[in-house]
């Protein structure tokens, strides 16, 4: 390794050199054939990932825009909208609805934990007259993965759209758009894709097109119908300028997901986290979230007694160059979380838990020298 | 040169090799301090670049994104906003005034004319309590320069907020946000910046601010005061993930800007603007903007009797491999543009009028040969 951070964040995630390199081709003419070329390419390669005959939409904007693109496209002043808020990006889904006017019908779930399908079929049965249900997939702020085809299921008997937010999940997870019956989904560039930040993806079938063409909610740059409008156009187009640069690294990161295998690249992904989480157990640490809700891409770990957030992340950063993330809001200074996603595998994890490990022994932690290196083995081996 | 398409449209621009290679730098954690330091100079030079000592803010998006934040965070159902329609634009912002419910009082302009300052004073008169003036500075459509100067002296007389989208001119032309009394001034990273497609900025004044304190309605990705609050932490950041790499090129660019030097920069871009006119007139080509109200960043060009735009453009393109606009709306077809903006001089523009005499000798058209090349010499000779 150089000397570049590794960054062992929930996103961004290392982008590799091909991705990087891709970005410095020369800029072309958004409007001419040879960007419509790989722009269809590119949400071509897209579809794919999201498992959907549905043709997907490229964003210039972080995942935020999709999520308001999901929600501004569908919401309007007084339309009940169910929201399962367990994390901040629940919660952001939650506030996207209310800024759009929807009246939000709140699925509250303790943070750490998934939410119960069961008690989602009750509040869509008692609801039934709600436009949508937002779910986020993988909720990064407390490491816990949605049982969105279990939601899936239960959602096609329902008139509801049913709303995926998969940021921190596609291509690290299982997200099957068609077969699990999600309405609108929506993604990000900079988490499992392991391409830059900058570019979300949102893909839409047929029942969320009706409801899309009967808002009126105000909308411009984030207008899913045109969209769809100027992707239809020969050569295919974006309706404002996209960013040229980030079309060029995502179709490469899609390319190198696809020749991973989406299957291999998922699968990779979860023995990347049950070896974190041995690997963090072994050290007497405790893991936040709720057992069997665990995300597949990144790790939270609950803040050991005797170190401070300061101490223990100052310390990686500092002195050995890793770069993990805190927690979000009333988690902040109470957890730490490792992203094991995109790129990021076993060199990765193998260098940050034995610099954790350092880490602790240097605050007074006491575990035999090696246990977390060897736990992440132990998992690698059987896999 | 190499086998790069020269891009002669007005915008994307041939982004600079410094530029493009500072986008394959590695990502890093866009909550730390080294983002927070590369993010602080950078909106800092964007500030130098406004001319106002006011704060910028990068907007993860393109210049569309900022011209929606310029109207979503100002203007909300049933008020009143001047629009000054003279090009597509200049429409944008007019129908964005709509999208977000506002009534849009029209100054219409015809295409290919500046706005009167007098017709303005008027309008402004009539309607003080509007919110607000929109103004595109460069309408790109038409290849068009409206009086920013003179219609920001009108309007400080007035509560009237002046916005203006400096999307196509700011860095290629004189954009004095402070002393010319903007309120809230917009651009894009792909114009005369030179950066890649994919970042807005955008700079506001306390009267603006006031304004958008009170204004509610419905925005979050492009919420301003969200940008603000998240540009005053230490380190400076953005609501939501920015684009990092984007980041990087704006910074590298903005350092190119100010290495040249503003006012050296903005009498090339006039000095490029005056001899594509030269070099066109002396090609017995007319101009189809109103003399006096010649965009300096761009040149709309009638066509000339006796060859469509698919063969004039399509033999740029195809034999040639430089790639002219073509007209939008209702101009398609009937002129073509040719962008002199960004790091487009005089190499640029000498193969370009070289290879637009062959072109049209090649359906016929009858002048001295060299005669474009030769008035473009002059005007670079005498400057």
């Amino acid at each position: 390794m150089d000397d570049t951070t590794l960054l062992m964040i929930p996103g961004p995630t290392t982008v590799p050199k091909r991705v990087l390199d891709a970005m410095s081709q020369p800029i072309v003419n958004h409007r001419g054939a040879e960007y419509g070329e790989i722009l269809g390419e590119t949400t071509a390669m897209m579809s794919d990932v999201f498992q959907t005959d549905n043709p997907s939409y490229l964003l210039t904007g972080s995942g935020t825009s999709a999520m308001e693109a999901a929600i501004a496209n569908i919401v309007e002043k007084g339309d009940k909208v169910i929201n399962v808020v367990g994390g901040k990006f629940g919660q952001r889904l939650q506030q996207l609805t209310e800024v759009y006017g929807g009246e939000s019908i709140e699925i509250t779930v303790p943070w750490g934990h998934a939410v119960d399908p069961a008690e989602v079929k009750r509040v869509v049965e008692e609801n039934d007259d709600a436009k949508a249900l937002t779910l986020v997939h993988n909720e990064s702020s407390t490491a816990v993965v949605n049982p969105i085809k279990e939601v899936g299921e239960i959602m096609k008997d329902y008139d509801t759209l049913f709303v995926v937010d998969t940021v921190s999940s596609l291509a690290g997870d299982n997200v099957k758009v068609q077969d699990y019956g999600l309405d609108i989904c929506l993604t990000g560039s900079q988490k499992c894709i392991a391409a830059p930040p900058g570019m979300a993806a949102i893909t839409v079938n047929d029942d969320a097109w009706n409801v899309i063409e009967k808002t009126n909610s105000p909308r411009y740059y984030l207008d899913l119908l045109k969209m769809k409008k100027s992707g239809e156009k020969q050569p295919a187009q974006t309706p404002y300028t996209p960013n040229v640069s980030m079309t060029y690294a995502m179709k490469e990161a899609l390319t190198m997901v696809l020749e991973e295998g989406l299957d291999a690249r998922i699968k990779r992904h979860h023995v990347g986290a049950e070896a974190t989480r041995a690997a963090a157990q072994a050290l007497g640490l405790e893991l936040f979230a709720n057992e069997g809700d665990y995300s597949n891409t990144l790790t939270a770990i609950k803040m050991p007694e005797g170190v401070t957030d300061d101490q223990l992340r100052g310390t990686m950063r500092n002195k050995y160059n890793i770069e993990l993330a805190g927690g979000q809001d009333h988690l902040k200074g109470n957890v730490f979380r490792i992203g094991h996603m995109g790129l990021t595998g076993l060199f990765e994890l193998s260098a940050t838990f034995t610099c954790l490990e350092m880490t602790l022994k240097e605050f007074g932690f006491e575990f035999e020298t090696g246990a977390g290196v060897a736990a992440l083995e132990e998992v690698y081996l059987k896999n």
